[in-house]
């Protein structure tokens, strides 16, 4: 019954979640970027008082992570971001709970919530993010969802700031699948500076939804980006080129399909030719072959394992703003 | 060979273990139910200093969970309140360790209770629980068994205890199955000052070796309860109504017929007319719709949520007095 | 590509690894076992100074186990362990990582190896510990391959250090099966002044590899060992007895065959009886019947269950030299 369920909402403070980069201001995005940068100084160079004086942060708390789907970046990151600052890490995996299964997802969060300091969450659907971010009295952590990948997003312009030091100008270039990587990462592009083209298979279109948003911020950025089928053209003068997985987890059974739609969109040497002087590579891993040849993704050019490792500053700096400091980004 | 295994056992100096709150006295509950209050303040009000005294009562120390039945707010509550003291929890499933099958329990008690300071554990039978505090070098916290259920007693009266102030005189009614949950329940309201009305379906009884002790406990304390099969009698005057799940863990294949045995007992308004007029609801969730209506479970009056969080106090509590302070509830 | 992951390995510093008993040298072998009975010793005391400093050395940090099998003891002692240092153990098993499925062995080890402080790993082949600490960037400490067993090693000789004080001179004696467990413990106890008696039955002969080990290790340091099918032999004056499962994990389908192989290594009074007056017996457990009977099990000179709790100092001791002084024994 809904009229008494929202007695009970209602008393809950306003909380920030982080659900996806379009819920930023650019200002708050460059924030979260920053931050990691310098915990990652803080960690590199073992800062002592720096790391004894963060882990008292969430000392005695614990960080629950529910994951519907397996994933070992994404895991790693966020316990060892838990860590960081002295809490508890909980993995929560499809064995351990199943959203909306044996009770409904809305007593289900309303428990954990009260339990806990945050929530990461790696579900399946946006509408489940959603709906854990309507009924928990903590900060939820979107930690991919069909639609969003925020986490990736921050990891990857902290990983092309450090490597190219101004942003302003850059090219980045996508090449593969209109997914949840590249929605988030589209927008984190476009509000850091950097010009997006995003090449995609013949009958694969971005989400309208993200378009829209995308047109909002490359205005308001003086940032511009393009959609096309055709990833030669796509990657000219490109300063980054970026893949990701063809058939994302739960699709394994259209595969067969889908790989023929991306015939000729493997990253070669092809791709690399027509790009700027200096291109870099990336991808958010677990890499297949089929999505980059083995002299680009082992290359010199290839930030693939920095930007894996960023994963990790992403998630602390993430859990810095949200939960430390309970989404006040002056802090 | 029992005569050997005598001689390794002997050494084993005397441990308090909690496997039900018939083995406390009044005092003693009393004291576990005072100590999640206060525990609950420190961690409400953010009490900085003492969060970081309490997190080095056990710092580097860890829990073991060993649990044969999958749980959401227990697993959460244990882990919570090991992390409060500094300690790690170490979860265990049953696809982790299975208790008698590869080596004798004999032999993984002994094993895993010299490498961390306290098991919590969620098996299957009170027998599990009873071997288990019979090897352990540790104290042993029984997290549910088929027969008690003693941190969700402590929480239940936590819970009323913050809601009414005085327990003396209170009215508990409780419309459901005779299991684990009023086990330890009717026990732990008779020490409290709580009268107790248990209504279940014909053909199912309490247990007679609980209403032993349910004789002997309200004979000492005044208070007195009631066993009937009428659950609208039983709501006469309530001042709590409680229920719990019809169809237990692994009872599953029985569902059908049991259901059918509970017709009448979802608590709904017909119960909350006849109670007294500041009625409250408790259940230990998670909840199924045969048991109460939408309307008592998400009503102002339901005090369901607020009683799982006190599951992390309680937690606390226990493991404040039986592992910090290795079973003295005078400290 | 080989030539291009070369290119990234390459910038990889010189890291020490615990892959065997073989790869250390006799002082630092000592060292081992002397630093794990001076943790036993900060533990047992409770002394508070030292824990709170040990507490400090990983804080905030993770160390991942990468367990392909399941076990008991093993994770209890490396989570424990982690806990002792202040670091976040994170328990990976086989359902949350899958080394060399989903992506490369390569790729998964540099980016787990980039977001934490080192790797407990539990593989199946001795070549998957190769390959892990060939390309990891943090060290890697063998938890158990098919080929060498180092944690238990050092436990068993950290045990009989306890026991006998004196190791130079005492006879060990091996009933059982030719395995990863013998193998490190002939050179461990071969390497502390112990000589060794192995009796495997007709057809099952030690890894050549570690007989080569055996024969350089033994003329250093004027101990000696012998190879033998007579478990009754082998027993003569043994200080220690020491047998292990006969049907490793994973060889179940070949337990028939092998029990009947092993008719007659049953360790009891039979073998006792010809062994020195104070004789010790140990099992690294799980124990199962046909090795060893319950009169010797349990008996007062039964070393098992310290013998299991010293896998937690051995894993503290570990941690301690080859993480927090990477890898510099003379700290």
């Amino acid at each position: 019954m809904s009229f008494s369920k929202k007695v009970i909402s209602s008393t809950t403070p306003v909380i920030r979640h982080l659900i996806s980069i379009s819920d930023l201001t650019n200002k708050e995005f460059e924030t979260l970027v920053n931050k990691a940068i310098s915990f990652k100084k803080i960690i590199k160079t073992e800062n002592k008082p720096e790391i004894l004086a963060n882990h008292e942060k969430l000392l005695g708390k614990t960080v629950a992570l529910v994951f519907s789907k397996r994933s070992t970046r994404t895991r790693i990151s966020s316990e060892g971001a838990a860590s960081f600052f002295g809490a508890q890490p909980m993995f929560l995996g499809k064995d351990d709970i199943q959203l909306g299964v044996n009770e409904s997802l809305y007593d289900t969060t309303k428990v954990i919530s009260s339990m806990v300091s945050t929530i990461f969450a790696r579900v399946n659907s946006h509408k489940e993010i959603q709906d854990l971010a309507k009924h928990s009295s903590v900060p939820i952590i979107n930690s991919l969802c069909d639609t969003y990948h925020p986490l990736q997003a921050i990891a990857d312009i902290v990983t092309i700031k450090e490597t190219f030091g101004e942003l302003k100008g850059l090219k980045l270039t996508w090449i593969g699948d209109a997914n949840n990587v590249i929605n988030d990462l589209l927008i984190a592009s476009l509000r850091s500076g950097i010009n997006v083209s995003v090449a995609t298979p013949n009958g694969i279109e971005l989400d309208p939804k993200v378009i829209k948003v995308a047109d909002e911020v490359s205005k308001d950025n003086g940032t511009s980006y393009e959609l096309t089928h055709d990833p030669i053209a796509a990657s000219q003068n490109a300063n980054i080129l970026v893949t990701d997985t063809f058939v994302s987890m739960g699709q394994e059974f259209e595969a067969q399909q889908k790989l023929k739609q991306f015939q000729g969109f493997q990253i070669s040497t092809e791709h690399t030719a027509v790009a700027a002087q200096n291109w870099k590579f990336m991808h958010c891993l677990p890499r297949h072959k089929e999505e980059v040849t083995d002299e680009v993704f082992y290359s010199e050019n290839s930030l693939v394992f920095p930007e894996a490792e960023n994963r990790l500053y992403a998630a602390i700096s993430v859990l810095d703003t949200f939960v430390v400091n309970k989404g006040d980004f002056s802090k």
